[in-house]
């Protein structure tokens, strides 16, 4: 069998306060982050040997220089946008699986509710000559903005209408699920919308954005900054909490991933590859999951990925979010934290902290009763994805 | 024992032309140099479902678009500079040794020669708000443009410059690198310099660049673009080559790795921490090599590199590089395709595609008699490193 299941586990995780205008950098907001997971681990700053700097706003070197890190012996950068952190766990995984690395450090900041830098990094105008971060860059450049599609609002769109169209999907499938995520980030005190809850009719009648999204189809954006250590089971022995393994870790790309209007398929996404491949590593499906935290920059995007990972048939996912099955106490709790459209954005990795949060026990008002097995998903750039399996 | 000896090995090498003037993109010469190593591999493009992309100028979902490539399960980025090529084989191997992909793809295309892309991306004006793709670019504009310092000629001459100083160093221990790599080229077709032999009259002769560096001890900035393709052992059998196998693949960061004047021990590099870690995965020294592929941005690096390899003590580089010790027919052959400095600059890429010539016994008048295992190092940003140890 080939992967590395069960042999590498979540021993740490750390956040910053989720805000909208953290005046603090990126950087240091990823530090903050990365000495709250270190410490969460019971680990001192100079045991991490691996690094897994986002591709944005830090290097490896920025990380080991900070933190001390003097024999830094794995470095490397997981490109797929919002699906970088989930992607990042396989990437740990194999270093720490192999030896190659001990403790291998993740972390994601952004100021993305008070900064504009991160704006200025998909300014087609800076993009003519520039360094291709991500396939969005340059197709963004030359194919999109000309036709006056420039935000993730509008390229998600395209695939979202045709979605609703073809499978009748009605505006309340979407409002579930948004209105599941503002619900469970009122038993969260760490998510920006605690305090604000809302009702499917506040979801109706959130004006437009860009049709088929309402404002409360779409995420949040928020300062913050999330991280994550990574071991093996052999070292989480000596760590301060019971180890969350990782039973499948999978990346998949849309085909082809530069582009989404050229695809024969709009609803194959990068997660219709990373699905089956993670649940086979894992040896596990998606009905055995007693939680799934999915990435939500937008509620259909949600949908989509229900059926991508197996939890329903194709065009039904408007049938299996009704009726508080996705919600706290339902069948499938979706996004326990809030996700992105309640608790915070830090590029999915919450979402990862979150999952690891509920295998411990430690989710609180929030706490999936007896969580042994939960899954979280990554959707980045044109609908790059990934899949990460996790049990207690 | 930690690591994956030789459970991964190189099938598949391609390069372009080595120009100054190529008239092709960046991109277009990644895609070339990598349709020649998989037809080399004796594969098909869509067979590729790893790829790890430079830094620069293109993402895997790019490599995907434009190979074919429909079900893409691995992409990474390793952003250590000029080690990054090294350094992947360290992430290529852990991807194929684990069943993650099954043929892992790497490439680099570079116009350094014809284009002023690669020169704007470390402009200290642009870095000011920009993106950190390497810990240089921060340090640049704050600390050292500042003081007039924005080039690698020049930071790198405060270590030159103190280890000069500190061994006494002449002059022709440098030059004698300088005068292999240039002998070298003229037995390869393929290399810039070859028609244009040097002697260490012409090395002395040569005009200081930024002192210790003369022209002769820079390397080159070509156009070209090389590739690389790694799998298991096993799909091995059934490709075309006699596979070479990655016997241990290490990197290693200065510390700190941001900076270099902040460092307590200038020759301290990269690659004393990677050296050490990939013999002993490779289970051999560096005395039981057949050639060194070194890589060459300065003759004085290459020094440097010999002593943090291991080759000879610390400050006694001097003493192993004359009397032809490191040219074709003697006891140690340097740089045997002529390296960065002779044959072209693909970030040394090159330097692994001719690691592997040699040990396919393909290197034609220069090859190394019985070759058998022979060591590619990198060496990026402010002095990050990478050893890979190759065997045939």
């Amino acid at each position: 069998m080939p992967g590395f299941k069960d042999q590498a586990c979540i021993v740490g995780i750390g956040e910053t306060a989720y805000s909208r205008n953290s005046g603090k950098t990126e950087l240091g907001l990823m530090l903050e982050a990365s000495l709250n997971a270190i410490a969460d681990a019971g680990l001192k700053p100079h045991d991490i040997d691996g690094v897994i700097p986002p591709r944005l706003y830090a290097t490896a070197e920025h990380f080991a220089a900070n933190l001390g890190i003097e024999d830094l012996r794995y470095a490397v950068t997981v490109c797929m946008g919002g699906a970088s952190p989930v992607a990042a766990l396989q990437s740990a995984a194999l270093a720490v699986s192999s030896g190659v690395a001990d403790y291998v450090l993740m972390a994601v900041g952004f100021n993305q509710a008070s900064s504009k830098v991160i704006r200025r990094g998909v300014d087609p105008i800076d993009t003519a000559g520039a360094i291709p971060l991500a396939p969005a860059l340059t197709t963004l450049a030359e194919y999109y903005v000309p036709f006056g599609s420039s935000t993730p609002v509008q390229w998600y769109s395209w695939i979202a209408t045709r979605y609703k169209h073809l499978y009748n999907v009605p505006d309340e499938a979407a409002g579930a699920v948004s209105v599941a995520c503002r619900r469970h980030a009122q038993h969260n005190e760490k998510a920006y919308m605690r305090g604000r809850p809302i009702t499917m009719e506040n979801y109706l009648d959130s004006r437009m954005i860009n049709y088929p999204f309402r404002l409360l189809d779409c995420c949040l954006e928020t300062d913050g900054g999330t991280a994550v250590v990574v071991t093996t089971p052999e070292r989480a022995r000596d760590l301060k909490h019971r180890p969350v393994y990782i039973m499948g870790a999978c990346e998949g790309h849309p085909y082809p991933a530069d582009d989404i209007p050229s695809r024969p398929d709009l609803f194959k996404i990068g997660l219709s590859y990373a699905a089956p491949r993670a649940f086979r590593m894992a040896e596990v499906g998606p009905a055995d999951m007693d939680f799934i935290e999915v990435y939500d920059c937008f509620t259909y995007i949600v949908l989509l990925q229900l059926e991508a990972l197996g939890l329903c048939q194709r065009g039904e996912a408007k049938d299996f979010v009704p009726g508080g099955r996705i919600e706290l106490g339902g069948e499938m709790p979706l996004n326990t934290h809030g996700g992105l459209l309640s608790e915070a954005h830090t590029s999915g990795m919450n979402h990862i902290a979150e999952a690891v949060r509920q295998l411990r026990g430690e989710a609180g008002e929030r706490q999936v009763r007896n969580a042994e097995l939960g899954l979280v998903t990554g959707w980045g750039d044109f609908g790059d994805g990934a899949l990460a399996i996790l049990r207690r």
